[in-house]
């Protein structure tokens, strides 16, 4: 391969250091949303009490955002010439969420669960914008699309599980 | 409620001073786009003139992208823990656009009268968004879609209005 | 234009007592409905509580309708030459809708404004059938459509707010 | 046949005076809607001037909507076993509305054209309403839907054309 | 519940012998309704004969078209305040309807069980349309739609089954 | 008619004895799910308290699948060769179903009558699974996807109804 | 309007006489194909005896197919040039189809009725392509698409009259 | 191939004696399937008399449904890694069926050559089950979903034909 | 019959010669034509190699293609009087394609042997063109139609497999 | 490969002077269609003026159209063995277009440009068709549709243009 | 609860043994698709070499089908009352699938990856079959499905492999 | 035009420096997109080789994309005033990416023809983002779209094109 090829071959972020920096949050919130994801199918089983049905439909709306949203992440960071890792033992030690304990859950227990998950993903990802965007604005541009979301999610649940009030 | 659950359950913006700041910016772009989507439909009933029918299609779609901007821009408020008014008395009071007389309108004005309401309103979401990105930028996101959209429909009004020429 | 040609211009109501009297019926029932979808539209944003995902669907619905409701009866008003103004001072004026204070609202007592409101405007809308038919049997046809799906979704928030129980 | 199978077979309108009275009255409607179906096609194909392109579009929903009226007039009139005649020549007697010069039509001109014919149909229809409803609700409410459904028209059309400017 | 508010919660006819009278009367119309649904389901699936295949398919089409009727009218009782009963036994009992025997159906004499049930159940509509109107327009107008229908499918089948001839 | 065509146009069941055994199961599962798809439709109009509103659609599509189920169930008796009946009379004699009192049903309460229901229907269709299978592998096969859908609905509606807590 | 844009905006057949004649042709053929679909929709309301039900909706196919082909006709005439005529009058003078009486016409004769008119508009197109084609092979393959439909209509009326055996 | 990959890379059936006798069953059932498919595209051809149009449409139906069980015969082989045959010439020397003479098929009679045959294949697939089910249930239950069918069409012909009248 | 409707019902080519030339044509192709379809189906199970799967769907939409101009072409037989025979033993009797041997074909050969088969038919349909657009310009227009779409279909295969590199 | 391979191989037109003489043909239509569609792109963005608004879509389903036909005429092209070449420079050297000024064009300026170039594109392709047809029937059919499309949108333009008043 | 109701609201397998037994083959499966599905969508980003673009398009369509199966499982499970647990730690510590190394995978080898653990996850679900249908039909219905759907992608994947060449 | 007016319809970037540069930017970006997407549809239809099917489709996607994100640069430009030049000529001189000769081009070489170009464009914009972003946020939020979506179809081809294997 000529060295012009070479280059255009590489990706965006040729810095290797700066590859390395944005592919590291990109990994991390690939974890987190992974897990969110399995967390939320989890639930959409073990759902019970009489809001049980459509908690049900609602948690697999959910479950549809967060794997498009894993897959967003997961290809920007391929894009960038980082590679990620997002099997399930990959996933069980990347994460930060605790599980849930496996068996029934009352519906108004389940409202809270997801909250608490959704609000630690979405500030943890709203922690890393600033940074990844001093670096590289397109990655940037995806987390802030992630963290909008999340953020809308997390409004629609606190509201819900009637918290402050 | 422990103080971890507590802290998970505050909005993006746990700064009072901060989310009240970008709050009002959210509710002025309410008003002002809740205003503009009412204006669009008495004009859609009003308007007169050879391309009246094709002015009553176009302004449909207008109105229609003018709704989902205020959804948009009035649940991001509540996700970061502001509270809105989109009722008729707080629209009419907020708003800083200036009503139509409530007759039929020929089709030259009428593409006047929406290109400059249109404009107005661009101009003053712009006006916010450097402000806006200081402290939040996923609201900031929020409003650069809204921006990118008014100023591409004040574009294809401004050249059918035939100004500049 | 020749008399002929002038004749045939002239609004199906012809007659400019009846036609002031039935454009001064439906403009009023204009009034209401825009102010309902924006009222639905603010408990929309608004909705707490468990069943507030739910009730944020079920209003999209209701203001839907209303929006559809409101487009019909103003399309009516102007076809028999009446003007209407559906803007927000005009509305906030016109209609008889106590607005809600703009703060989160609970579920339970979300239905019971959002019932107590659509019961209010359907028996205004009905009280005015009779007199209108005796004048123009097409605006009551659109009169009476209107009664009956207004009607119908008192049904269904009647039951849902669990009074007469 | 038994007797009581024939009672069961005959039309709704059993009154054969009656059943004749309401038959008129719905092939006369018949006639108008097919000519306004044929003129509209007409006028399709002949339209010139600027606004040619969107008036022969705009036509082509118009003269849907009149061969869905026609259809389901018609219909009406077999239903209460009256038969009618909705061919070329037939049509050509009963309308009365009058042709329009095989060439190019220019479009200011071919708005009259169409607006004035609306009008004529829809004021012969509502003429027909109160005495059709004395005999049989079901064809009244039939013919309600089609004056009101070409009063709309006759209004878009009506502001389309710029007359009481 | 205070005055006013038990006032709302009423349904659209409160003064209860009106109530009682147009919910009798929709309540008849339920249950013939249901009846001829389970009819047509039944011969759906005993047809026999050269045209038993279309046949097949025309039934499913208007045993929807009847479901669809049923709920319609049920709906509206509710929405009055008015009971209904719409399972097996009441059905049963409450129907004019005569069953068919268990057994294939030949074609041409399938056309005419239907045709016969078709104008039984439109005619019992018919002679309730004047009555219903004097108390409640709306509820005439679920009716009038509902007989319009019916003398459709009337007709339809009448000319199929080759009577008259 | 003679026998190589008599042969291929008996039903695939032609030992009499064993047609009449599977016929007989077909037709007892015919009568409960026919019950069951009026029984759920009257819930759907007589649904009270918070939860009616979602119920009243959940309820359309369990109404669905029944009827689905009692069409498929029906043409598999009738393909192997045995005549069903289910017009009101018989399935209000030959289902197990009692009915529920025609009134409104608070949303709990309702969850839990047809819940109910569901469990019986299935648990007497899973009764027959063996025994039908060693006759005919093909309405055994119709009768497990039966029983697989109504476990599956009793499922979602048990942990709805909160039982087992 | 200077040489060079006369040129440019004439007809694609500026030679007068070929324009003439291949614009005659073209009207004719409109004639006898908007004459076939209100004879089509005549017998779509007309049509009785047990098949009455099919051929009501096959007639409504075939009704659109000829309306889609008057329209791919009479745009073609008016693109090279040449004014034609479609309203009730004019078609009734110009096409060679002999009414049908307006009364019910059984299932049988209605097949013949069809093929026959069917087949006499096909064979009248089929003799013009020789002819055409030597002026216009746009125009001429405008009405092998023509002739094709007809004809593949003519053989499924023409074996679903029995005809031949 | 490492011992353990070629393991894995066998098909599900990997004893030899077992795969060539499920094969060869599955087979048979292909050579009808096309063969059956094939048959119904010259009768959908050849159709003729009153009901050939709903025939033709109906045959269409048929040869779809057969198109797909063939497919799924076919892909059930080749996964248990047995290769079938279904071109031309194996079709026809491996299929039971007796061709049609290629003419025109007067209605009744084509239903009858139809139902003859659907007939056949049903019972020469529904004489496989039991064998199929003891060396493999997946090919089991492939082939009581071809049963199912077929006689569900077996049905649904008969009836059609008149037989046992 | 009369020999007027004697005349009408004879089908477009009424010279025997000439039907039977242009029948024998359209015969030919057909049988070309299911047998590509069925070889085309044939290869779909036998993929193998690394782009088995894509051809898997490549050939699906090759072989809807050759089945819809094999309907195609089979009609415009019928319609203009000839019989055709579609069915297994008459297509491997008449058509000039050689089968496959029935194993897994790798891709490479799979892209071949398909190239070979429907340049094949394609020349011969080609050399078909000219012959019988003397008789008949209509079939001709049919297999312009199939020409040029086999030779689109033999420019795609034809690069895939690598040729003239 | 063998000599049968390399025949079949062969593309349609193997004679290499008939091959270019058609190719050329082809790639001078391209040439002209794509240059047509970027220009129809730049008017697009360009338009002002009152109609600017349904200019701008109008343009778009031209640029559709044009987009389609040039992929037609290419893969035509490719098809018969002749390489073609769509890129920008080839493009600009290729066509015989003029440039539009890069500015805004006012709406009646606009038309009178796309007409003017479409007639010219039209009538280029038109001078084509006898010479290609004496070769290929197949290119010819390509080219046909292409004309009957482009002078169709001709029509439509010069009509919108008012030339000719 | 009493008795009777508590029976009804037990799950369909109400033997706790075989409620365990049932239960520990389902989760078992469920680890496995889930396991698979994390796997698929790994490669899905990680494939690489040319064939890389319809590989991850093919994954996604089998990521699609593990999934559906994965929650057809664990919805069986808890039908019959036995709790599952899909998080990521459950899924790793249950599965048998070993991880791929997160790195690019080149075509070859993915395909190779993909078939082996799709053919291990089918084998080991086969291999229940027998055993779970001995106590609970309908289990096995579920998993003779799976099995199905698994066998038919082992197929595809091992031709497309080319093994056994 | 006073000068209220003349302000409203002044373009977002009133200061003529500003809008000279933002424009220059985004007239740069749409020459190389036009030329992109030119030069997709060229390989489009020079596809060889056994993936070129499969790149043909591909293709298509890649060129609908480069369109779509032409439009929306080109809308931008328009949008703040900027007059851009899509034509061919304009495109040829402005873009830098070189032509490919007009000849079949093999798989493998397609890929890394594309691969550049992609590669070369986005690193074209994303050079752009930092300096646009300065004056207009919501220009460089228009090009970080592009560069989002140009950098993950590099991605995508990168790996499909084996480099850095």
């Amino acid at each position: 391969m000529d060295s012009l090829t070479a280059a255009v071959y590489l990706p965006p972020l040729d810095n290797p250091h700066e590859r390395a920096a944005i592919g590291h949050e990109l990994a991390a919130v690939l974890h987190d949303l992974v897990a969110l994801s399995l967390t939320g199918k989890q639930l959409h089983w073990m759902a019970a009490g009489p809001l049980s049905h459509s908690l049900h439909l609602q948690l697999d709306e959910l479950v549809d955002s967060w794997r498009a949203m894993a897959d967003t992440v997961a290809e920007r960071a391929v894009t960038i010439g980082h590679t990620v890792d997002g099997q399930p033992a990959a996933v069980a030690a990347g994460t930060g969420l605790t599980p849930i304990a496996p068996d029934e859950v009352q519906d108004n227990l389940l409202v809270h669960e997801v909250t608490h998950r959704v609000a630690t993903v979405a500030e943890r990802v709203r922690a890393r914008l600033r940074r990844v965007g001093e670096v590289d604005l397109v990655s940037q541009d995806v987390l802030i699309g992630v963290t909008r979301e999340l953020e809308k999610q997390q409004w629609q649940l606190r509201v819900q599980s009637g918290a402050h009030r």
